[in-house]
């Protein structure tokens, strides 16, 4: 089968692989129909040493269930499935509680920590199938199949941040982002009934998705200028929630700027830095709070879904390139290069 | 009139100063007849630069109202009072969401903003009266001065940890600091009805107190040894809810060590630091959240006063020693070298 390797910053090569097989009695061997690149697989596009490589990538996928072991009992094979970017088991006492992204299970993990599989590829061997994955209601051509693909990740992503954010009506939001998770975290937060949502993104194209997402304002400016823009659009106090939808220490820096005194900032972009200001001079004197970690997406599949079968959210609108699996490193550097926001691979 | 200053590190003087009058058609002006030291006077205490100085000093105070400015209506001379560590008008947008320590008004702040007053002290003009003080319904020599005298800090600070953190009776909480707000953070834990409640802490007379409280364990390892203390202590995972209420690194350090996936860390221990780790390795990778900053306890006297008054809460039980304005240089001293847990001052 075929496969996408990174080799190193800027080297991604798609290349003939050993097949994927099932191993464990709880795997499931799925065929992808649907796959996609994911902006923090730019992370290591930009950075990654060749000593660390090649490494499979890819952790958001759909696709046609082909084999499962002994044990699987939630999905047979020509059932369509989607995969969280998380391993779980959505049985242990985390994933009861709605974190699958801390199960505790042994095989649990990210797709990115898997060795020998990765979602830009052809098959992928899914451990803990029945925690794991999820059935789809429709077929594999389905023009749902973009928005679908989003519950993967940066649907259940923004979606997460909002939820951990505590957007309700009453709250104003401001997201700093605009990628595919900011933009649905803008949907994610006009579904919570949010007051008033502010983008901040400089990129017209997406901007625009964004208010048809329900963004209600639009901030192109960033750093002090953002700053006063969003404090100015919200009464002088700033907003109850941040959504930090990057993962920079600048766009942390923004966020601390513009919450509101006993407000929360929501991170979902993963982190670049280790070390932050949570003293008295950023986060403590006013109570705020900090929120999110790598969102537990198979705990909203469920609640997202029915939206999207009913036509009433269209998460599937970030995609704005299609290509198959040649075309990924070319779709690497067109996001990297932000002449695309997201690229949807089929393979 | 007499007051405390302080002059620089280990240097506390009690000295005649002019009087307190009323300034301000808000203000009242309240006759000490208790006061305290606080754990948070100890950090200028222990590093305050002579250039800094002299300060008046004092945050936590009760007294008997002298006279009221014009404005006033809702305390009038003769009533026992007690002032919160923060001044606040309570009728603000912030004061009406219960975070009168994010108070807008103008006059708002805290009593170690204030040149000129201090509550160890035998009196105070107190700005934004009818906001920030709460009448008594007791005598001035009532043997709940002590307990009630807590609500103008401590308790309601520990309070406050144990209420941002979330509390409730499905919690494994651990309070890190058996000082008084960790010892009043382990009582609110259990008037919450925290199902475990985990005292970090190792002076014996303090930690007896604290299982008096309610706390259910104690351990009197720090560090790694402490960590995995806790751990054990929490089936493996850690605690759902840590409240740090001490504010230096290696607190911070433990409480990252010690929380369980999902978790909050809630800090009230004013941070001695501005950074510090919140990235993919300390807070991200689980969702972990970080909460906690001054507390508004102007939100909470009403709510914490009849426990108080019909004796099923005795917080006042974390002063151990009684002393006159004479006696609060070597009252503050007696802290700092942990003779005493807390010096109640009768002016």
């Amino acid at each position: 089968m075929r496969a996408t390797l990174m080799y190193g910053a800027g080297d991604v090569r798609v290349e003939k692989v050993p097949d994927s097989v099932i191993k464990q009695p709880t795997d499931a061997l799925v065929r992808v129909t649907a796959a996609c690149i994911c902006g923090s697989d730019l992370w290591p596009y930009a950075s990654m040493k060749p000593e660390d490589g090649p490494a499979r990538v890819g952790h958001e996928f759909l696709g046609v269930v082909e084999a499962t072991g002994p044990e699987v009992t939630t999905v047979k094979p020509g059932d369509l499935v989607v995969a969280p970017f998380a391993i779980s088991d959505n049985t242990c006492e985390f994933c009861r509680e709605g974190l699958h992204t801390s199960c505790s299970n042994p095989q649990a993990g990210f797709w990115d920590g898997e060795a020998e599989e990765g979602g830009q590829a052809q098959a992928v061997r899914v451990p803990l199938a029945d925690g794991t994955l999820v059935k789809l209601p429709v077929a594999a051509d389905s023009a749902l199949i973009p928005s679908l693909l989003t519950l993967s990740d940066v649907f259940g992503t923004g979606y997460h941040a909002a939820v951990v954010g505590g957007v309700n009506e009453r709250t104003r939001v401001t997201v700093i982002g605009d990628g595919a998770v900011g933009l649905l975290a803008v949907l994610s937060a006009q579904r919570l009934g949010a007051e008033q949502i502010i983008l901040m993104g400089r990129h017209p194209a997406r901007t625009d998705l964004g208010r048809a997402f329900g963004a209600t304002d639009v901030v192109s400016a960033r750093g002090e200028e953002g700053v006063a823009a969003v404090r100015a659009l919200t009464g002088g106090h700033g907003a109850h929630v941040v959504i930090e939808a990057v993962g920079t220490m600048p766009a942390y820096e923004q966020a601390c700027g513009i919450v509101r005194p006993g407000g929360v900032i929501s991170r979902v972009g993963a982190p670049q830095y280790e070390e932050a200001p949570v003293g008295f001079g950023s986060l403590f004197r006013h109570n705020i709070r900090l929120a999110g970690g790598p969102a537990p997406v198979r705990a909203y599949i469920e609640e997202l879904m029915p939206g999207i079968l009913d036509g009433t959210m269209e998460p599937g609108r970030v995609f704005d390139a299609v290509t198959d699996l040649d075309g990924v490193p070319a779709g690497y550097q067109d996001m990297a290069d932000r002449r695309s926001l997201k690229v949807l691979v089929k393979p």
